[in-house]
Order: C-alpha cells, then sequence, then structure tokens
C-alpha cells in the first residue's frame, strides 16, 4: 500500500488530533489541498494573517496546529502571525506550496516572486522565525522530513517551516510508516545531573521562609498544568499566575494569591511576591505587558526557573533538564506555606464591574480569549474556575490577532465538546483589522461569543499617548456585521448599564452555546480597566517604551 | 531655524507632492506621527498589509508614497504589501518606528520582539525585498540619511526601509536644509556609449521591415509614457501594450495595434507581434500572467530593450544608458510604418459585454483598477480613452491588493481633482480579505466607484484549478457593507444583465463621481472573461504552474 506524500502529511497530522487545516488556497498549495482526506477539514480562511492567528487558537487548544499558504504573497502575509507564534512558544506547523522543482531549477517562473529568478529568498526571511525548517526536494526522503518537521514544532513549541512542491504532493509513500506513531517523547534528562537540581531546589525550599510558585505560559505549551498544580498541592506554596499564564492554575484553589503583573499588580499582590524568599517559576515567559515594566525583577535572588528543556537555579543554568521530569522528583518532597491575604476588588467602575461579574459566568473548561490592551488588562481581574483555558497574545501582541484565534479555538473545542464554550473579548478597533475571519465562524456554524468592547477608539494608545486623532476609528454599526456575513442562527444584543450585564449573566437561555452571537459593550470613551490605570499612572516611570 | 527630525522627513516628502501618510498607529511609531504637520494627512488604514496595498496605489498616482508601521508586528504584516512593491517596481518609503537607541543597546524592551533581545531581525528581514535600507542611530547624518532613502527609492522605483528610533524623531534638525529640493535627476548618460546604442538601433529600424513598439508597466514607472507616444507619431511603427503596461499608452491612437498577452492574444495581435522583425520594448517587466506562458518569447531575435538604467540591443547590454535620455535622441531618426487591421470583438459572453461597454463609458483621465484574477484578465478587452491610468499588480498578484490600492488612488486623485474618477473592479472572494479599506475610504469622504464581481468564489482559482470546495467562499450582503461602515452619501446597485449594465452606463447621474458608490454584478458562476477562458484552454500546456 502507498500514498500520497499530500496523504501522508493529514494522515500525520490527523495521528496527533489535528483535524482542521488552516490557510487560503493559492496557487502553489492548490495540488497539496487536492489531497485532503475526507476526515480533516479545510477551515479557508478570509486572509491568510487571519489564517495564522487561526491556527494558532487552534493550537493553543490542541498543542499542535497547521497553516497552509502559496509560495511568495500567501506566505509573507501570514509572516506575522507565525512570528507571533515564534515569540509566544507554540507549535505551529507552516505548510508552504511552492513552485515544481522543475519551475524552480529553470528559474521560469515570474508570478508571486520578486521578478529576479531567487526562489528561496521567502524561504530564508522564514528562518528568522522558525525553530527549523526543510525545503524538500527528494520524495525518498520527505516522509522522514515531514516527522522530523512535525516533531520539532511539537516538542519545542516553536514554529517550523516546510517548503512543498507542488509536484511532489501527489507522488507516492509507503503507507507502512505511518503505523508507527510519531515518537514525541525527549531524551530522558541526564539523572545525575537532575539529581543536583532538585538537591539544590529542595534546599532552597527548605531555608525558604515565604516561598511562592509563579506560573506563566510556558507551563500549559508544555503540558506542565497538572505537575504545576501538584506541586502547590503537595507545598502548599501560594502561586500567582502572569497575565500571559493566566488559566494555567485553578483560581479557585484557597492558595491562589492572584495575578502578579509586576509593578501594576493588587498592592496585595505585589506585596506577597516582593516579600518572596523564594521564587519557583514554571514555564517562565517574561514580557514587559506581562510583568508591567523592564525594571522588573523578583526582589529576591532566590529564583527557580523551570523550563521545557532547562532548569535555572539562582544564575546557574543546567541545559536538557526538563521541567516534567524534574518537577516529578521534586515532588517527593514536604511542603511548607505562607498565607497569602484574599484581594479586595476596588470600587466598581463601568468596565471593572464586567471583568468582575463575568467571573461569575464562566464556567469551567471555558476558553476565554482577550484581546492585547484593553481586555487584556481587564480580565486579570476575573477569577477563573478550574479548567478555564485563558488565551492572549501578551508577548508578541499583534493587534487582531484574537479573532483568528477565536476561529481556531472555536473549531478545536468543538470538534471533542460542543458545549465547550468560546468566548471573545476584543475591542471596537482591534476588531477591524481582521473582521472577516467572523465570516469564516458563520460559514462553520460555530457558536463562540464575541464580546466587541465598543469605547469609540483605541484607549490603551489614548492612555499610552495622549488623545491624539490618528486613534480614532471609522464607527461601524458592528451588530449588523453577523447578518451581513448571513449568519442565519444568531443573537445579537448591546450592553450599556451594569443592570444590562446583570440581566444577561443571569439569563440561563444566554449561557447556553447553542448560536453565535455578538455582544456590543458600550463603554465611556476613556474608561479603562484598574490595571490599564495603572499603566497611565507610571507613564515616564518604568515603562520605557511610553517614554521613549 | 530648526524642525524636528519628523517634521523633517514630512516636509521633504510634501515636497515630493507626498500629502497622505499610510499605515496604522503602534507603540513605536505614535512619537513620530506627533510630528505630522497638519498639511499632511495622517490616512489611518485598518491594518497594514492594506495600508502598504494604499501606499501603492497612491504611488502609482503620484510616483512616491510614505508607509508608517510600527516595530516587529506591525512591519511584519506590511511585508507582503512591501514584497509586491518590491517585485512591480515602485517607490514605496517603509518608515519604520523603532525602539529607542537606548532600549536597543540595553535589550531590555520584549514587546513586540521575539523575546530573545534581537531587534535588528526585522530589519534583516526587509533587506530581501527593499533597493536599500537605512537604521538611523545619528541626529546628526539622519537628514542626510532621509534624503538619500527618499531619493534612491524615487529613481530606483523600488521600495527603501528607514528605521526611525522613537527617541530621534523629536530631535531638532537645522530647517534650513529643505531650501535646496531633492536632486532627483541621474547621472547623465555616457555620450559615446549612448552614441552607439542609438547608431545600433537606428540600423535595425532601417532594416526592419515588420516593426513593432512594445509598452510595459516600466514606462509609466519611469516617466517614459510621453516619450514612448512621441516615438510611436514620428515612426508611425504599430504600439502594443502589456496587461501590466496598460494605460501607458493612448489605445485611442490610428496606431494602437491591442495588449499583447503572449499566447494568450487575440489572434490578429499575436500574428503581429510574431511576425514583427524588430521589437523596441519599453520599460519591459516580463510576468508569465502578463505574457501568458514561460516559454514566451519575442520570434525575432532583433529586440531593444529600454530600461531605466540601462539598454539592451539585442544581446549587449550597456549599463547606466538611461531610456529616457537615449529615447530622446533616438526620436531624430526617420519614421517607418507597418499597418495592424484593428480588432473584431467576439461575440458577447455577460462578462465580456461589461468589458467591451465599459470603454464607451470611460472618461479621459479615469484611474482603473482591476484585481489580479478574472477582472485584470477581462480589462484587456477594454479599450481605454487616452490617458487612463490603469493600475494591476499583475506581477506580484497578491490577492486583494486592489481594494486597498483603490483608497491610496483615490486619497492622491482627489487631492488633485476631485472629479477624477476612480474605478474599482474587484471578485468577491478577493474582496474578503481586505475589505475594511471599504470602511477608511468611507471615513475620508472618498468617492470611488466599487465594482463587485460576484460569481460566487474564485473563478479563476476553478479554472485554474478545477470545480474543488476549497474554492467556494461564505456568500455577503456586499451591498450592506457600505451602511455597516456609516456611509452617510453613497449609492449601491445590482446589475444582472446586459439591460441593466446599459442602463448604469447611460444614467448621466452615475457617471458623475460625487459620491462613493458600489455596484454588486450579478455573473454566472463559471463565467470568464475571453482571455481567462484562453488559460483554461492552454491547461498542461504552456503554464506550467498549472501542470506543477
Amino acid at each position: 500500500m502507498d500514498i500520497s506524500l499530500g496523504e501522508y502529511l493529514f494522515a500525520r497530522l490527523a495521528q496527533l488530533s489535528v483535524h482542521s487545516i488552516f490557510g487560503v488556497p493559492g496557487d502553489f498549495s492548490l495540488a497539496l489541498l487536492d489531497t485532503l482526506p475526507p476526515t480533516s477539514r479545510w477551515v479557508g480562511n478570509a486572509n491568510e494573517l487571519n489564517a495564522a492567528y487561526a491556527a494558532d487558537g487552534y493550537l493553543r487548544v490542541t498543542g499542535l496546529a497547521c497553516l497552509v499558504t502559496s509560495f511568495g504573497s500567501g506566505e509573507l502575509s501570514a509572516l506575522n502571525g507565525v512570528a507571533g507564534a515564534y515569540a509566544e512558544h507554540v507549535a505551529l506547523l507552516h505548510v508552504v506550496g511552492v513552485p515544481s522543482i522543475a519551475a524552480q531549477a529553470k528559474q521560469l517562473l515570474r508570478r508571486h516572486t520578486l521578478g529576479n529568478g531567487d526562489f528561496t529568498v521567502f524561504h530564508r526571511m522564514a528562518q528568522n522565525v522558525a525553530h527549523t525548517t526543510a525545503f524538500l526536494n527528494d520524495i525518498r526522503t520527505a516522509p522522514a522530513e515531514i516527522d522530523r518537521c512535525i516533531r520539532e514544532a511539537y516538542l519545542a513549541q516553536r514554529p517550523v517551516y516546510v517548503g512543498l512542491p507542488a509536484n511532489l504532493v501527489a507522488m507516492r509513500v509507503p503507507a507502512s510508516r505511518l503505523a508507527a506513531p510519531l515518537d514525541l517523547t525527549r531524551a530522558p534528562n541526564d539523572s545525575c545531573t537532575e539529581h543536583e537540581v532538585v538537591a539544590a531546589c529542595i534546599r532552597l525550599m527548605r531555608a525558604a521562609h515565604a516561598p511562592v510558585v509563579v506560573v506563566d505560559a510556558g507551563a500549559a505549551r508544555h503540558g506542565c498544568k497538572r505537575i504545576a498544580a501538584r506541586l502547590v498541592d503537595a507545598t502548599q506554596f501560594p502561586v500567582f499566575v502572569t497575565p500571559m499564564g493566566k488559566g494555567g492554575v485553578d483560581e479557585q484553589h484557597p492558595r491562589f494569591g492572584g495575578v502578579f503583573v509586576g509593578t501594576l499588580s493588587y498592592p496585595a499582590v505585589r506585596a506577597a511576591v516582593d516579600a518572596a524568599d523564594l521564587v519557583l517559576s514554571i514555564g517562565g515567559l517574561m514580557s514587559d505587558f506581562s510583568t508591567s515594566s523592564f525594571s522588573y525583577r523578583f526582589s529576591t535572588k532566590n529564583v527557580v526557573e523551570f523550563h521545557a528543556d532547562y532548569v535555572k537555579v539562582k544564575t546557574a543554568t543546567y541545559p536538557g533538564v526538563q521541567m516534567k521530569v524534574c518537577l516529578e522528583e521534586l515532588l517527593q518532597t514536604d511542603s511548607q506555606g505562607a498565607q497569602v491575604s484574599s484581594l479586595d476588588p476596588l470600587g466598581p467602575l463601568p468596565q471593572d464591574y464586567l471583568w468582575s461579574r463575568l467571573g461569575s459566568w464562566l464556567r469551567e473548561d471555558d476558553i476565554v480569549i482577550t484581546e492585547t490592551g484593553t481586555s487584556a488588562f481587564g480580565v486579570i481581574q476575573t477569577r477563573f474556575p478550574d479548567r478555564t483555558l485563558g488565551i492572549s497574545q501578551v508577548l508578541w501582541g499583534s493587534v487582531g490577532f484574537t479573532v483568528g484565534a477565536t476561529l481556531g479555538a472555536v473549531l478545536a473545542a468543538e470538534e471533542t465538546d460542543t458545549t465547550r464554550r468560546v468566548i471573545l473579548f476584543v475591542g471596537d478597533g482591534s476588531l477591524q483589522l481582521t473582521v472577516q475571519e467572523i465570516s469564516t465562524m458563520v460559514r462553520w456554524g460555530t457558536k463562540p461569543y464575541l464580546f466587541v468592547m465598543n469605547n469609540d477608539g483605541s484607549t490603551i494608545d489614548r492612555l499610552l499617548h495622549g488623545n491624539a486623532s490618528y486613534n480614532d476609528i471609522q464607527p461601524w454599526d458592528n451588530l449588523a456585521l453577523l447578518p451581513l456575513f448571513n449568519a442565519v442562527n444568531y443573537e445579537t444584543r448591546r450592553v450599556s448599564t451594569p443592570a444590562d450585564v446583570d440581566v444577561m449573566f443571569e439569563d440561563a437561555g444566554f449561557a447556553n452555546n447553542d448560536r453565535i452571537r455578538m455582544v456590543e459593550v458600550m463603554l465611556p470613551r476613556m474608561d479603562a480597566p484598574l490595571h490599564l490605570q495603572g499603566v497611565e499612572a507610571s507613564l515616564g516611570e518604568s515603562l520605557e517604551f511610553v517614554e521613549l
């Protein structure tokens, strides 16, 4: 039995629960799409950048996603989305349909090239934002190369680029390779080094009077949410989460201390972390937004950083020690606690009211997606139920990301559980960059909640940089979008007051994700969530990018 | 008197009639935007890729445009548009607001970076699609560097990248530099070489029995439309235009022979060019779409290619000989003619009817923008009035380009003449990639004609690659777009029959561009213009990208 190389690729992806493929058809990817089996779904996005965002949203649910674009203009349009996946450490397999080997050799083709016969320039550009790349040119080695690329993307949680010449995709390869699933295990930790790390950790933990655990995005990316929770249970150390890691710990846990945003944290959170004499940092990916300033450092020098493939104890780095295995061993130690006082919410502002109230409406397993800016700051106040998945592109911060990511996340969620809710919060300004992906949500009959925060322009930029007219946007009739995109079974509503919010969140029908919904949340023009007002307050102080 | 560096940049651009600046505000470009003088306009696009397309449309009217984006995600989102400007030889100044020199040196900032402290990666990526670049770091040399970049973009008609640290833009520079306008003249041709070229041309022209002139896009880019017209007048040689060069010659001229599309040309056009024993090619930028196949060659070996900065006579290349000056000298020679029969239109199909009928409705100075695919092929049949400007991204072929380009072109046109009409033809599928830029057209009160060719998906891809479901799109209520974007003074109409088209084109009110208009043209699903059916007919024959 043999199958085409394209079928081989999609079969490998299906083995890893990747059943939806994202992208826009283009000249050089059509042949590949013709090999897509009926058990996989070609999503068909509105543009390539949106497709990359959607794939990113999908993989944050499944752990891996595949984006297919076409040579030249197609792949370049997706590049910002791929760079975001690189910055944020997620596993995006980017398959680019490229011209046939014969056409490349003859340098004959000119369309979608720069007109200079150079077929390698886009591959070279992609290498800057890829963990590894392959530019296939031999059918005999192609299946092994595909296996290598998928494996490396998965293990590194980074984008990988595969150039796939159109003449190869229909060629036959042995199906027997598929009988053995991909080996996604890492080489084991060197046991001597691991013992040394664990011994050092235990010494620090026993000596500490006020230890804390800080969970960042890397914990979820590398499958360490459960082990982090078990570490907290075992040690009873207070646990904090970064904005980027939000959803990575159970916020109902009695030891949950809050969201750590550096100097912009609630005072009690900041005090607790500053007072710590040991920080166990799990999956740390610090950015200026997630930590609120560049001068951010833990007060203590006793910091242990657990990463996917190394551990750092104070200033010593131990390459090759994987956190997952290392944390398992560490769990043999005793516990030691310190109580952090629960946080008092401040007096409600309209936005703050929404964010606080949201917590009671959320359910376990909900997926909450918040756009960089107002929404990502606001949701810090929302206490998540256990197993809530939070998605926010905090580090890369590409505006409009979440509309695409919502499409990907809702497709992934509905593939396994149609009752799992996907809830987007996006500003009216950010929405305008990627709005057409709502059309793709309609096309596939998905049922997300789309909250559009209408504050008449970009509040975050106004706060960061004054009230200049370049932050104004053209106002849209947002609630007309779903009918324009030919949605049939949908609901729209507009909420303007706390009472509106109460009615909405108390409506049992509304809580049931049986149709696509858009809620336009009308906010005062310069209103902002609590933490974002902190950004304003620290203008010219710690946020260097403001005072540039 | 001194001014800020930002004011200096915008003043230089204004001296070259660049009064509209395209882009999306971002963290590192805000400081630059604060220096924009009230005499210039910040357009404020819906996303960066659309902004690049719009800048491209603007510069095809003015000769130069400026795109401002922000470090990281902003600039990468625009990259496909910049690559298109590189492939198509147009002068796009891409100014990227980058972090302050201090932040770069300290490698402190992390947002919008890849998280690895590398601030140069995006600049390196941009170098692949730029004629030259500058990454400014010294206020003393910055004005001269800006001058160099603008000059090189203009003369090379290629994109140029300028990285502008946010801390430099408010620093003061001498205003006195602005008193001397930029020198945009090239070094003169070497007169000996030029005489040799001209002598060789004249020998070939005198010996030829059936000479022809073929005008491509480079003629308009480098200001050689008038001189090409004078050459035709003087020699009475028949003149043909390529699809990419359309609008570069007066199609009402008695010597106009038609549009040369290689093997897809009308038979009479193909026969005339094949029979030629001398081809004077002016501004040639051949692509597979504009010439219809890779095997395309002129039958004769007697080809003289005139380019911006070199001339090629048969196999001899003369670097540094500029076509404009060289053609002036050549005009001293005598004329010699050959008559080409006028072309008979074939029997009307619905699309063909529209394209043919369009010619009678067009006026001198109209700007006609056609999306790659159905529209770019269809408009080949339309006979343009003199001084019609045709815009189509034939070589790079990025889908959705024209919606952005229409915004740029209509802003540029209305800056000098509000009665000048800008007319877009875009497919319903292509529209979905960049639709939000219509919102920016509404915001600025522009008055373009937007013809949406609704054939329920991508006809060109169906023709090229069968009727697969991945070519289907979500149908939209397109005529609801203008009210959704809050247009006030607008007109929509839907035409479905030849009679509808006649009524529309005979309506004097419709011909008056006093409001923004959208016309949805309802077409049979698999209908295609004549030349595109030619593509289908040559499947597996000459179009290698089809048979990959």
